[in-house]
């Protein structure tokens, strides 16, 4: 019993909304992130990214420039140009990547070591600081975009590299005594290396990896004491070793802690090595991980990891909307590990996590023209404030052109540009249609059509397939008049031939209150519309967000501003606006008057186009109705 | 026309609750922090403070220890005790007084000089770093000493001491083009020097350091052109001038910003100047900086300075409740500032604002005990959440035996023994009764005594005074059956001799809203009775503050735990406590369940004494009438 799922070169999305993403993605954001890799934008942060491998290969002079995992930034950026060429070939921008590739090749070692700061900055060091120095983090960078390169192309030349790689590993890790990454990516990129190539060494280094991790020492210490250690960050020693997720045996780790990223491409390998292994036992630990990182540890956003210093999860329902951090990376992370469990556990609501990181924190990770992006995604912004507040520093207002560690705009578009690998799953005879994205399926053994007229879906199949489900998303209601419901999914039986099924699937406008145990959303209230969480800014609704609430009885209009991609609309509605104008403390016995007002919500994750301003995503009740004029 | 306090000498705290306060302080507090100045307490951080005075004066071998300011620990000790010997003569601590006012004076330089950091550890660099250096602070916390002293005793020797550095001071400084103090304190004791001593002098330089403060480039800037200036604190440098109060000239000052300590210790000594001199423009200046520091950036519980880098006031109404500082010596220098501001401008509502720091900050600054002390003063406490969370850090749930910045402990401790000094103010043939707390006034002219039995008072009167004035505190109705209600006091003629007069003044027990500008405490209420904030504990409500609301009809009822002081009460009352046990998911679209449960709520200032654990002062109100028993 197999479930795949339908690969992106057999889908098409079609969606208006998706497709526009994605084309700005593929004509405006890959050529400018190219041009962040090379150091041609003015004003950008600078990267040195694509030098590094040229000084490493010996065709330019110089220093090593950039953090330790500089390579990863090149390798993201190939992961998505595959997904890119596999949703529509681009000569000219094949013609560069294979140019990358091939520099990759020259920069690297004839071992098949490739690391462009070992290598350039520190031979010596290689492998002695796995703690910080991200080689094996950047090798699964690399073996996720050779895997995604050769499954656009069919070009082996990445995939050779990236074996060349995983072979040199191999030799000096299998054994299980030479310790594993401070940094995971490289289990579950070992797993997709895996996957592609057959070669079974590459899931056996991945489940070594996994299964020493956290057993006795933690991995500083033991390579401190091996001698050879140079510290990268002095920072990081004073984190927990839970920071690493290096505390306990990944078996006995039962919530989800430490860096929010490193967390998720953990429990990613997790995943998927407890599919490929039958074990029971780590699939447990990755069902627990998974609930408390979505159901205590998750903001409405889908943002994971609260506190700023670590970047890392806290506790139970810690989730300020000040400090939080919540980084795009991490959502994008969550999104992998989403579908990995639900690829392990069948669980429909796992797709729920997985659009809830998406269609909020990963989208607004990105402005509307492609070339500023967040790193934290904050649920409460005040400028002013943060501009006072050292302690609110990382938030920033508005998105930056590029970051000195730009871990977070590539991994956003490798992401979008994958999406349409996972939407549609098969097992057997069982077709099932993951998120509802208007797309088309074309294979020799299978043909569907998804097509989408306001809430109205047509989906047309033609195959053998007997029983076709189709996920309800949280948020929405499924409407149709054949299939059953079944643990989250409308199931019904498929004639074979081709059949056309239509229904109806309405979002619904919610008012979502926070779990009491979150102190910062005491009070409080949000508005989602299907799977999209909305917010206030400034712009709409003037300075002071804080002073708006609304009632309990609140009707929404639809309202469409030009400034608003097509397709997509505000929330408008009648609240009222506290006023205190007569009030001559910050202090007194009487609740503020509450003044009628208007106030328009827009989706999260348009906030921050339209310049600077306060930006809130929970508002507070109005608790009377004694509104004046 | 001068008005003029009946000074500590005349007047006799017997309010029981005051004097158990001033008890412990003299008896327990007192001693306590003179082993602590002497390193003799057991696991508290070293002060070093006595060894400083005894290496300088050659009679002991070493370096100096702790911070630049470190002196000023032994001043603000040396001026409480003035305060205790003028509450109640006690010849073992005159004796230890006079002990260490030897020693100041041996350690003194023979110019008059005195500062035992710089003629220890750097004699070259005298007054080259005043922006740091703090020896102007220290020489004002001398001056505040001497004076007290000299009126506790009525020796001359630390007076003496005072007057030989004050002209100093003179001698280097009047000119107006040596620079001033980094650090105010020195303006308002050289005033406070003037009044004792009548040498005009002081009060010149006292106004000298005043008018050319801001004035021209910044302080720093300038003794960094003169040479020879070395930093003390890297970072400083980091801060806006304004954390000096050093980027405009004092009357163009119009917002309370920077060090909070720093600003109200300025602004005290310029309400003084403005009134000694008559100077109507400096006057407005007090007048809008006390407005705006009280009225938009001061915490219902009289803290002031909301960001904890720079201990400093921010923006208007930014007032939040877990990030805040809210430092125990700023509300000391408020109470400074403020009943200055009184005696500026007649205004009672200063003494609501002197009142609400004193019964709130002030007080919780110490434990029960009287050995242990807070600096941060916070109105929101996770204990979990801040060990969690770096940003909170300067926060402690508990106070702690002692600081290595220890100006809050002494700081606290002559405030509140100098309280008596502030209580009755004089102005030809009207008396005031500013702050109602029993006590007794004798002196030669005047007779009073005030009593109280619940919320009756009886002020007798035995003098020639023609007018009498009750101040009506906010937060309490005062009845009586005679007088005229007249900008905030309540005025009635006295016939001369002596009388007896009553009058009922009952507190209110009052729900305070914050100005809905202040976002942190958007739907939420607090709780205060006369002029004390409450506050709910984890000891009495559980974990999960935040899970707990008040209903907006709450009737409260008092209780007398046994663990509280005397006459002091909690206030208890049937709320509601929101549960989702049934919840899977941290944010959902349904309101949590509101269960009926006893609230209880304590006196702000007694928080913290009974182990470690949540405290809020703001709870949210609760929405809807639905309470599931």
């Amino acid at each position: 019993m197999i479930t795949k799922w339908i690969p992106l070169a057999q889908v098409t999305m079609n969606d208006p909304f998706w497709a526009s993403v994605q084309t700005l993605i593929r004509t405006v954001v890959l050529p400018h992130q190219w041009k962040l890799l090379n150091d041609l934008v003015e004003g950008a942060s600078p990267s040195h990214c694509v030098e590094n491998f040229r000084i490493a290969a010996h065709e330019a002079q110089g220093e090593f420039s950039g953090m330790v995992f500089r390579d990863s930034d090149l390798y993201k950026w190939l992961e998505a140009v595959g997904y890119a060429l596999t949703i529509e070939r681009d000569e000219a921008l094949e013609v560069v990547a294979d140019e990358a590739i091939a520099l990759i090749g020259r920069a690297q070692c004839t071992d098949g070591y490739m690391n462009t700061y070992y290598s350039i900055q520190a031979p010596l060091e290689r492998w002695k600081n796995l703690t910080e120095g991200h080689e094996l983090y950047c090798a699964g960078h690399m073996f996720e975009a050779a895997v995604a390169y050769h499954q656009a192309t069919g070009k082996p030349e990445f995939l050779d590299i990236a074996c060349r790689f995983a072979d040199c590993l191999c030799l000096r890790f299998l054994d299980g005594n030479h310790g594993y990454p401070g940094h995971p990516e490289v289990e579950a990129a070992l797993i997709r290396l895996y996957e592609e190539t057959g070669v079974e060494r590459y899931l056996d280094l991945s489940r070594v990896f996994i299964n020493v991790r956290g057993v006795g020492e933690d991995l500083r210490t033991r390579e401190e004491k091996v001698g050879g250690y140079t510290p990268i960050w002095n920072h990081l020693k004073d984190m927990p070793v839970s920071y690493l997720q290096d505390h306990l045996p990944v078996r006995e780790q039962h919530e989800a802690c430490g860096h929010a990223v490193r967390a998720v491409y953990l429990y990613s390998a997790m995943a998927d090595l407890a599919r490929l292994d039958g074990d029971m036992a780590l699939a447990q630990t990755c069902q627990e991980l998974f609930d408390n990182a979505t159901k205590r540890r998750m903001y409405v956003t889908g943002g994971i990891g609260s506190c700023s210093e670590g970047e890392r999860f806290t506790l139970d329902y810690d989730l300020p909307n000040d400090l939080v951090y919540s980084e795009t990376c991490a959502s994008v992370g969550l999104m992998m590990f989403a579908r990995r469990m639900w690829r392990l556990t069948d669980d429909a609501n796992c797709y729920d996590v997985w659009e809830r990181a998406l269609y909020n924190t990963v989208l607004a990770g990105m402005s509307q023209d492609g070339k500023h992006f967040f790193y934290v995604n904050p649920l409460e912004v005040s400028p002013e404030r943060i501009a006072e507040t050292p302690a609110l520093a990382h938030v920033l207002p508005q998105r930056p052109k590029w970051f000195g560690v730009p871990c977070c705009p590539p991994n956003l578009v490798r992401c979008v540009l994958s999406l349409g690998g996972y939407l549609y799953a098969q097992e057997g005879e069982t077709l099932t249609l993951l998120s509802h994205i208007a797309s088309r399926v074309d294979s020799s053994e299978l043909s569907i059509s998804l097509s989408r007229e306001d809430d109205r879906y047509t989906l047309s199949i033609n195959s053998n397939v007997k029983t076709v489900r189709l996920r309800i998303p949280d948020g929405f209601e499924l409407l149709a008049d054949y299939g059953t419901v079944e643990h989250g999914y409308l199931v019904f039986s498929h004639q074979g031939g081709s059949c056309e099924y239509t229904y109806q699937m309405i979002p619904k406008l919610r008012v979502l209150h926070a779990h009491p145990r979150v102190a910062a959303d005491a009070g409080k209230v949000c508005i989602s519309y299907g799977a999209t969480v909305y917010c206030l800014e400034e712009a709409d609704n003037g300075k002071h967000l804080c002073e708006l609430a609304l009632p309990r009885n609140a009707v929404f209009n639809k309202i469409y501003p030009a400034w608003m991609p097509a397709g997509t609309f505000a929330l408008q509605t009648e609240g009222v606006r506290y006023s205190a104008e007569d009030w001559t403390a910050a202090y007194e016995a009487r609740e503020p008057e509450a003044k009628a007002t208007q106030i328009t919500f827009i989706p999260y994750y348009l906030w921050a186009n339209r310049g600077e301003g306060e930006m809130q995503v929970f508002i507070n009740v109005h608790k009377c109705t004694d509104v004046h004029d």
